[in-house]
């Protein structure tokens, strides 16, 4: 059986992470989704809580009839150093494979220590990007085309589009801290 | 739809937490199993890693033939302050409607937070007990009737036993400082 | 009785903080005055400690005749992740009924949690700011104007302007890191 | 004038307390009061937070006409290390001059960074103890003799016998770990 | 070049570690002594600070003319969990071959890593003991025959006799926590 | 006997920072070298973790035939705030006497401390740095007239030039987050 790892932040999930994770799924039996940098929520770059980013992901791979044997969805915080957060993934993940991963420290951590990381093709890149996806919510774009319906939904019964919009109004140094 | 929390430490996971969630899951549609003490592993009573921990319960209910829909296991850290740890496990995980729990502080800090939580009715406790379980491998006794095969295959394969062992020859203060 | 909050970072405090206060004590009985970011000390944007802004604060109020029994000041480092914030600031004050704050992020989150927050009547905003207070030191001009003269002696005694001038030399980078 | 530095942990703040710093007072001009270990609660040993133990203090300085001006309430977390301590200390109280102590850690380290550091006559040490407080609540008895009323009102209102009492039932590592 | 670690907490510096250092120069280049829990002092088993340690370590080395060149002193503190202190050991120190240690922990976690962990051949293995001093000095006898003449020396100009027995003054809740 | 401290990241060591070194013994007996921001590894400014920082240090040092009695080298991460950073320094060094520091932060908060700090005479600033090299190596231009031959061996065998360029490939949220 192999087992692989696939790290997002998924801020928030969207048809770019659904096809990557379908092509995965092809070369693998289980996969495991690390919410990445998941004590992070309530900034612009990260708007949602890990809670809230994988309750849109099980529910958006539930609709796409995935099957929930193929996949479990654990958050991982930042490590207080890169060097050791290869070991803090192993430490709160069961045993895998190999790692899909298109992000360059993500790989390299990985790949000093030793995984075998592949590349994830990606599906139309430059469309499918929750960037694109927070700044059509900021300027009051429509965006429902870029993510399932199951994540629209539970961002507007978090009321997440106002969310991103009230922390815009931060200036950038008040937006980091209180 | 109720969504349930359970929040447990599962040094390992054992009969009786089996037939806790199976009675728990029969009163409401999704159960969240919260992997307590997550960064804790390698210590008498807490011999095994979060990830290990996972692995376990995940092969223990497939093989219970408990549909993966119906649960999601996530793990969460202690928190620096009793006081903030539901603000925690609120932040990492679904929204939750009711709670599962007969540890008195778990149940204190989350009353206190407003939630309702449910005492647990457990099957034969003082035998199905994480405690037992450490003690008999310690003592080298038999301990496979405890536990589903799954986790007994799992704890062989990551050589638990001789941990739990080694562990224990260290004295109380080395055990927990190099 | 209605015990108000206010989350300021007071660097340093200046008049428009004492009048935004003298505002809010009309609609309260007793105000817990937040000093945000307490951790944080010598760098640009935060140069004081929390120590000093809180002495700096009381002696403040204190020339201005407000009496004691009003308010109280209390430091809160910034959360390791903002979702457990508010959990953190109730942790560490007394409770309260309702929330001045500008602040969009600090407004967020205490809304998410419930709390009623009410925007603050500022008083020539854009002449009264920390910004310009320390901007004017840096550029060696006159700012005693925008402080109550307690605030003025106490960063005069611990030698902050020149405390604020010495940091400005540091590269952006190394004045962040050893 | 003089300002002097007073560490407690206040769990509960009772007469013992109140009459220390009576006596503190007519030795200094100013106090800080220092909230120790305010980053615990809900612990057997440890049961209230900071918040509520300002509250508590506060309310019992103001019953026994203590001028509110005379005094500040500051929380202090524990530190990472012993060593780091007393800087952290320093970073978040105004500029003491003196410390009032007969705990031989808090002593000692503030001993080692060059401050004086005078012992505390106790009124009655064995009967104002908070160890006989929370031993009262746990076995039922009466404690309000121990305390200023104030104090005895706020356990009350925010259900503190009944938090104490919940948390005796855990055993000792539950009561620390989730 | 044969690059080898051996993890001790020193507490303090004695003959056994000198004699196990010696042995251990025998079979390896270079040696990395790891200064271990290096976050801690100021408490009963571990009165002295890392730097403390650092300086008994090469001064004692020095006298018993081990070259310079053979070893290096690197204080490591504990790691916020047992299954990420190896990388964090691994990201503070040059690339080692094989370890020696008796500790059960450390052996097992470096050996779960991969890594070679030799036992040491202990001398007098009860008469050289860190705790067996502690108590002396406790007790006021002489425990200068266990420890290099400038570790004895070090202890006593930084008044560590007198900080160990202050420090068994306190209660033990109080000697952890202010 | 005078012993100094010198406070850089040494990312990595180049001659800069030798004959910084060679200056500074002429005017101490011994030099305790602090590897600053300890923790850092695997970012654009900070590729190299602590433990290859110590490794390049000690083989160019030793190369420059500078004696191992007259320095040490002890890897210092960054402190959670600045005003407890000297403390921490402290914690972890031998007692020193002075400090040899052109950083302003650095400088500031340890005259603050009470030390007296010293300017390093630079040799050829401008050339000799840090930037310089990780800007050459980014672009694939010869960097080894830069550094000691034993830094470049040891960045040439951890394979550092494509760490570097790895990382730079990163957008910059991404290179600090997972």
């Amino acid at each position: 059986m192999t087992r692989a790892l696939f790290v997002g932040r998924f801020q928030p999930f969207h048809y770019g992470h659904l096809y990557a994770i379908e092509t995965i799924l092809k070369q693998c039996d289980e996969l495991i989704l690390v919410v990445g940098s998941a004590q992070m929520s309530h900034e612009h770059d990260n708007p949602f809580t890990a809670g809230e980013r994988i309750e849109m992901i099980r529910a958006a791979l539930n609709a796409a009839k995935i099957h929930p044997d193929r996949f479990m969805v654990i958050p991982i915080p930042d490590a207080p150093a890169h060097r050791v957060w290869v070991s803090a993934v192993e430490s709160q993940t069961p045993r895998f494979d190999l790692v899909f991963s298109n992000q360059s420290l993500t790989r390299r951590l990985l790949i000093e220590a030793g995984y075998e990381v592949k590349f994830i093709k990606l599906h139309e890149r430059g469309k499918f990007e929750a960037t694109e996806i927070r700044r059509r919510i900021l300027e009051r774009e429509d965006w429902s085309d870029l993510v399932p319906p199951e994540v629209h939904r539970i961002v507007m019964e978090i009321d997440g589009e106002n969310r991103i919009r009230d922390l815009a109004k931060s200036d950038s140094v008040n937006n980091r801290k209180h």
